[in-house]
């Protein structure tokens, strides 16, 4: 059972307005059990429109069109799928109830104006659109199934959901539906991951895909079973592998962020934290705050950001924030010892180092980046190399740094 | 000269995540005067990726994949760009020299795991990937240009920006492009906008269209002529106007940020700046970090999250930390004054407010947020209330204290 979805709007071409409707009909029907095999975009052109739904009835069981349903003339989608099947339109008498009674509803007159919104594809059906006027429509031949749904997303939300997704049960049956779970992991790189899951990555059922992004790392894995029981329990026996093998990374399943996982533990432990950031410039205080709650254990960060503040604010020594720029490992260890005293913390933590695009020296060039780390059994420093823009090297150095914070938490070594 | 637009990648047809490299490519296409006819999206699948290539090349003069770059197993782009066009992959020497320049900066070994990276179709060529190992390549035959980039955004717009369309201009000559000019608008909501700039935004060439994010508010002005001379009157004819209409709004143009045009006013009038952040949390010193060189007038930045570092660290009274939680005017002006003593600065800057969900008063709701400024000619306060989630009130809120900074800088009312 394969299923190809459609976009019609030349907007969207043009880039001026995202195809949410693409990700939210994909969704809904991987959660269904439906595989998409193809998304086109096309614009409001008839001969490309109607060569579009040719060649897509002829791949797919499941044709999805979005947009064009309305009353102007460059609404052709209707149109364009009649002449694909060889089929006219024709006047639906329901589907014009169903529109007449809307527009009465808003207080305006039904009028001819309209009308072209209630003809339907010869022989099929039309879907009532309780948010708008253009009706969405389908129609079943040979096996398959063609629907129109509008370009709103406001419209066409509800009714692929109330109408379209029924309908798809009913008419495929034996759909079943994929089962998911997403591990997130810190501190290793893709081409580390690649190595030690290489064997499970090219297996394809489960299937294990990685999607990284900044230091974090998302593992998804994905099983269809002859039924929900098997895919659960085909995805569990998967994860229990990659837990052997990446213990020491896995900080957490689906949603779950760094920041969020670790003021969960400092929370549940009454730990208490400082920071204190230069070339993180304030990005680890606001990841850590994004979290709901964070005033609970987050009780200061400090941006100590010219070399003076990291001596004057900070106490720490001229030599240190002299030698390197203030890019060294002892700076990194009295950055986070300092400003969890200040504090008065349970727990301090820093980063240090170059975010480019100018500055470094030979011996720690841009994107070069000390962690510091103090709690009361002792301080600990991580030396780390990133490369990239600006942002990124930001974004990598607090990743590391709430790292760092995880493996200490959770007794880990990084 | 039609162009096409391939994204691969099975999480997009899963609806995981949101094909934004599609629009951005579209985008910049449509400035360029290159037309988007068609955008396909397949999973990674040797058979049906290979077919869409085929198809695509045979349609169009320009084809663009996205994705599938990587080093594992199920990155196949290259090799099935190369088999529609019935090629092999060939080492390509540079590529690999590339690749192992940017792992050797990282720390990393170049190994035989990211070798399969640097094969490039057959007579064709690469471009380098500053912020990733994957570096795009491209293929010029019989008049047609394929191109492949990297899937990630953070890669792929920065080699589309920087290598492929300048590639694209060199080789289709005579497109006439769009001639486009943004300008970068702060402090107004968009509904005053539609007020001040209604007559405009209805105009259809040049066109004005609004683009807004969370305090920021990119104005676009767009206008195709016969000729660029053309073009680019009309659009400077409707910059006038709309900077008569709201000069006090408008800090830049095209992709200037708020804290790049502060930064440099600050730089070259010889000010610097510190920031005292409660409701953003980080957030405020992350975004003036962000601008290269902010070492120079960016002094330091405290996070005082919880009430008590209010009050030791930068030496608030108790008696207004406890009102309100610290939400109040004079909470913020102390913050902006105590933490510009503190480090010694000319200018300080604070926020203070409530970011929810949770928390809150009757008097201040969340979302209530005040920024402080000092200076010395005096010091000021500035409340505003924001709704939605606690990531765009953050976002909000910090915009709000850039444009605060800005009209201070630049002597507007705010």
């Amino acid at each position: 059972m394969q299923a190809e979805i459609l976009s019609v709007g030349t907007e969207l071409l043009l880039g001026e307005i995202a195809d949410s409707n693409a990700q939210c009909i994909s969704q809904r029907l991987k959660e269904t059990g439906v595989d998409v095999f193809r998304r086109v975009t096309v614009g409001d052109n008839k001969g490309r429109l109607t060569e579009a739904f040719k060649e897509a009835l002829k791949r797919a069981d499941l044709v999805i069109a979005t947009g064009g349903l309305g009353p102007t003339s460059d609404d052709i989608t209707a149109e364009c799928l009649a002449t694909a099947l060889g089929r006219k339109l024709s006047f639906h008498q329901g589907a014009w109830d169903s529109i007449s009674r809307r527009l009465i509803k808003l207080g305006r007159e039904p009028g001819d104006n309209q009308k072209k919104q209630a003809y339907v594809v010869e022989g099929g059906g039309f879907f009532e659109n309780p948010e708008g006027t253009a009706p969405g429509q389908f129609v079943l031949t040979g096996g398959k199934l063609a629907a129109l749904l509008p370009g709103p997303p406001g419209e066409m939300v509800p009714m692929l959901q109330n109408h379209l997704i029924p309908l798809i049960k009913r008419e495929f049956k034996d759909l079943v539906p994929l089962w998911t779970k997403d591990l997130k992991l810190s501190g290793l790189s893709e081409a580390l991951l690649g190595e030690t899951l290489g064997d499970l990555m090219e297996q394809g059922n489960p299937s294990v895909a990685p999607y990284a992004s900044l230091g974090d790392l998302r593992l998804r894995i994905a099983a269809r079973g002859k039924d929900l029981k098997e895919s659960k329990e085909a995805v569990l026996k998967t994860e229990r592998i990659i837990r052997e093998r990446l213990k020491e990374h896995i900080y957490g399943e689906n949603d779950d962020t760094l920041e969020r996982v670790c003021g969960d533990l400092m929370a549940k432990k009454g730990l208490t934290l400082a920071v204190s950031e230069s070339v993180t410039g304030g990005l680890l205080a606001h990841r850590l705050t994004m979290v709901p709650g964070s005033s609970r254990y987050f009780k200061m960060g400090l941006v100590a950001y010219h070399p003076a503040i990291k001596a004057t604010v900070l106490g720490l020594s001229r030599d240190a924030v002299e030698k390197n720029m203030a890019v060294n490992p002892e700076v990194a260890v009295a950055m986070a010892e300092n400003v969890r005293a200040l504090a008065g913390a349970k727990i301090g933590l820093s980063t240090t180092g170059f975010a480019g695009p100018e500055g470094g020296t030979p011996q720690e060039p841009v994107g070069t980046v000390y962690v510091g780390l103090s709690h009361p059994g002792g301080s600990s420093h991580y030396r780390q190399a990133f490369s990239g823009s600006r942002a990124r090297i930001k974004e990598y150095a607090a990743s590391r740094a709430l790292y760092v914070l995880w493996a200490h938490l959770t007794g880990h070594d990084v």
